[in-house]
């Protein structure tokens, strides 16, 4: 059976009582068809916040065979509530765009999804919708005081730094030349489009803490310079009201349910490898409010989203987590040592072996942060007793703790085991939170800190565009802001073909864009992309609505 | 107060409520918040639809002035209603774009609006957001045709019709270079946006009988040309499916109330210069479904909307209304009658005098399709009895129904005259609504007939461009097809400076696009534009959020 297929076999509960169990007024909540809703800010209760024990779910180093983190984050969820924690599992949005090329979904798997999946896959409640539309009303405002003769700032066309967004997986837009056509269409210049998910719209409304917060990070996004080399931001453009008017509703975190009817709230960015990549504080403190253990997720692998959110999502909203769960899978560390991705269904202990230490630099990388980790092994039908021994023996010889979990079989209950490692070690209160680096060592400081101490790399190189960009930084006074590394997910390094534990490598960084309003700096290594592209069978061939008017071949 | 203040004031009715009103079970709804909801499709009724009846709201040529056709098509309903007639008022749904640039919103003013206003106005249900989904998705799929080397369909790529769109003022966008970068970021190529409202899949979700309808029409839009110059169409790029899927809920009509708490269903698409301008057959089958009188509108003027709306979408959906309200100020007159912006408000009956030949125009049209016309006044406190005496006399002149009309000021109340007046014309049965083409006629017959019974042009030029596209029309087998001319608002001819009645003037048809999903083709006369620009001013500049989350500045 497909995720959609099992999906459609879950009898969903009104949003309505899903609020009430998850302790708010089902008055309170606004109503997106009868399984969607969003929630009130005013349910955000920040002491009650800081009484619940937050968990993050991370993972190995992503390979095609999958990893499978937010079916962890959800089968764990379950399973908290089994044991009777009152638990919320707070997810970021899953992107349009990868729906409609390889990745499929993002909605979890099998038995431990959040519902209703294709909903949630596709429009929702049109969050990256109002995102795209503040992103790109600021670029046709910022055009137009270009065309303007009466109320020109004089924008320098060629300094200007923000592109317009799209969630779409849409290559050709990468780079474009715009304002064609003649004196009446604008002024030629080039730029381009990013994802949707990699705006800094987007990390803004993760980061803010609430709607004011939203207008004045708004106002601050750095635009480009006059031809007198003075800066300009979206505030001098007065852009920002009417941004923030496009947000309203966008800022309010989502409530649906698990498959086991628990309460789950979905809110905020995915992607980080391009971009801040994690929920909402918003959403997070709306779960934390009425849960005495909240789950969520950072990814690809921890080195990305991980990082992230320790560095600039706890620090920025004082969030404490007790405990990291390191999801991985046997078939994703064969692949990590050099294994076939044909072959990965059959036994081969010695390529296992061989992928372990991409597991064991990211447990090292945890306990950088001086939080707990434990490993949860997302269990295969394939998987042999042999390989589970192998990283069972691992994870004590380094005293970690290991959960064999059965989440896309079973839902919670494959998830029992894990959630009381959980239990044990909040209770323990082992973990002490400490970000990787202070935010105001000078900008080169925190990016080598990075490089060397979570990736593993040698150095860290800047083409001369990146220098450039550093002296710009300087200028603009930024240097105290953190900085939100975009990299391939693929590798610990920044080329994408270098599996399990690579060293003696160097990362370069190719520019820096500026995210003031988000409140941080992004450095791109490597070849990245911040707009993705369609494959050549892109997987929305087989999507398609049957008669029922029913959704099918989504995954 | 603005009109946005006027709306905070009313005390809304919960949208349940409504729909029981409107006659649907409200468990059958779903909610989008508490004041707007999707209808099932199932609560259409063709055959009591048939028994309803359907009244055209339209105008005369739209000045600076302002007309109010939607204050007019709202407060015409509230007083049908107080008449004991059961009504329904079915609209399009506003573009986001305008907001931000000069328009403002597209709900009706004073006490005659739709609720909420500013949801409507902003996101709604995010149905335009669907429709530049699955818009742009075919753009990203057709591109990515073009980069695969493996699955190549060889589009040339200097052929390809199909643009992007984006509901928003950008001029920039109009004319733009994709595909720039490198072998890696496809494939370089000319093209555009163009604004959501004229996409062709706002037309086929307008004029969609069904689900799969819908899917049908999308399979058909007309792409490009191979190398060997076969035409091909989004079905041989399998792109239907996922497109349906996008708009699975956008094809849903919405429900939301009027000032006087009577159910409005507002559904599809904005400007009838660019496009097809009118709501969803879904949507006016709905109203029908479950009302006596259903109140509809098309603009700008009556040459625009109306026409298309007779021509197009009532053959299309055997729709038979019974009698036309003409809408016109005083005000509006006076500027075709050439007196300056600034002095309309000074009484001025030789200038309103010089106005009329445009009223009349409109009026003579609407008789071209054997509908039974009427004037209704939109009063102004500044009007004088001279004034409205001079509108008065025309119309006994012409044994047509006059009435003076003040929905802006007293909301229903204001409208019960007009009402009468309808109700009155339709008890006579004396309209025989008639088409005003044959659609099986040549397309240059077609658009000839348009240009000169209803613009009263005296003949009609092509450029060699269009010359080619009526050629490629009919190599392609779509010379049965009806048209959708875009035209300038602001004239009945096509240069927007000619006010009143212009004669001996002639239509340039500049360029025929080809809607083959959609069902008809698109004459592109004189310098119109499909994506409007923003003001040196833009509106969002005064566009605001308070410190309660409410918007301001929004008109």
């Amino acid at each position: 059976m497909t995720d959609l297929e099992i999906a459609k076999g879950v009898t969903l509960q009104p949003i309505s009582s899903i609020a009430e169990k998850f302790g708010v007024n089902p008055d309170s909540i606004e109503m997106y068809g009868k399984y969607k809703a969003k929630l009130p800010l005013q349910a955000i209760d920040k002491e009650k916040a800081e009484q619940s024990n937050l968990i993050l779910v991370s993972a190995i180093s992503p390979t095609p065979a999958g990893e499978g983190k937010t079916t962890m984050s959800i089968g764990l969820t379950e399973g908290l509530n089994r044991l009777g924690k009152k638990t919320t599992v707070v997810l970021r949005e899953p992107s349009l765009g990868p729906v409609f090329g390889i990745k499929g979904g993002a909605t979890g798997g099998g038995y431990s999804q959040v519902l209703p999946m294709e909903d949630i896959n596709l429009h929702f409640t049109g969050d990256f919708a109002a995102i795209e539309k503040a992103h790109n009303l600021l670029a046709a405002v910022i055009d137009n005081n270009i065309q303007s003769k009466t109320r020109s700032l004089r924008i320098d066309p060629r300094t200007i730094g923000w592109k317009r967004v799209m969630d779409m997986n849409d290559r050709a837009l990468r780079d474009i030349i715009v304002g064609l056509g003649g004196t009446t269409s604008g002024v030629p210049r080039e730029t381009g489009f990013d994802i949707t998910a990699a705006s800094e719209i987007m990390a803004i409304l993760c980061l803010a803490e609430n709607l004011s917060d939203l207008k004045e990070r708004l106002g601050n996004i750095f635009v480009g310079y006059t031809f007198d080399k003075e800066p300009i931001y979206a505030k001098d453009l007065k852009a920002e009201g009417a941004m923030t008017a496009l947000l309203k509703d966008a800022i309010k975190p989502n409530l649906v349910q698990t498959m086991e009817g628990n309460p789950a709230i979905i809110h905020g960015g995915p992607f980080a490898n391009i971009a801040q990549g994690t929920n909402s504080v918003i959403a997070t403190r709306m779960g934390m409010s009425h849960s005495e253990y909240t789950v969520t997720e950072a990814g690809f692998g921890f080195d990305l989203g991980a990082e992230k959110f320790f560095d600039i999502k706890c620090q920025s909203a004082g969030l404490k987590p007790k405990a990291v769960v390191l999801t991985a899978t046997i078939r994703a560390l064969k692949y990590h040592g050099g294994a076939d991705l044909k072959s990965l269904t059959e036994p081969n202990v010695e390529a296992l072996k061989k992928g372990l230490p991409n597991l064991e630099k990211h447990l090292e990388n945890i306990a950088k942060f001086n939080v707990v980790p434990m490993i949860a092994i997302n269990k295969f039908v394939t998987d042999t007793d042999e390989e589970i021994a192998v990283i069972k023996a691992l994870a004590d010889s380094k005293g970690i703790r290991v959960a064999l979990v059965e989440v896309w079989a079973k839902g919670g209950e494959g998830a029992e085991d894990l959630a009381q490692h959980v239990i044990d070690v909040v209770e323990s209160k082992a973990s002490n939170f400490k970000p990787l680096y202070d935010w105001n060592s000078p900008v080169m400081d925190k990016i080598e800190t990075i490089a060397t101490e979570i990736y593993g790399a040698e150095h860290v190189d800047y083409t001369s565009r990146a220098k450039a960009h550093l002296r710009k930084i300087t200028n603009l006074g930024l240097d105290h802001l953190p900085v939100c590394i975009a990299k391939t997910q693929k590798s610990l390094s920044d080329n994408p073909k270098l599996l399990g534990r690579p060293k003696d490598f160097i990362i370069t960084v190719r520019e820096i864009e500026i995210a003031v309003g988000a409140g941080f700096l992004v450095p791109i290594t490597g070849d990245i992309m911040r707009m993705p592209g369609l494959p050549a069978t892109p997987s929305s061939e087989g999507i398609d609505v049957n008669d029922d008017g029913e959704i099918t071949g989504l995954f």
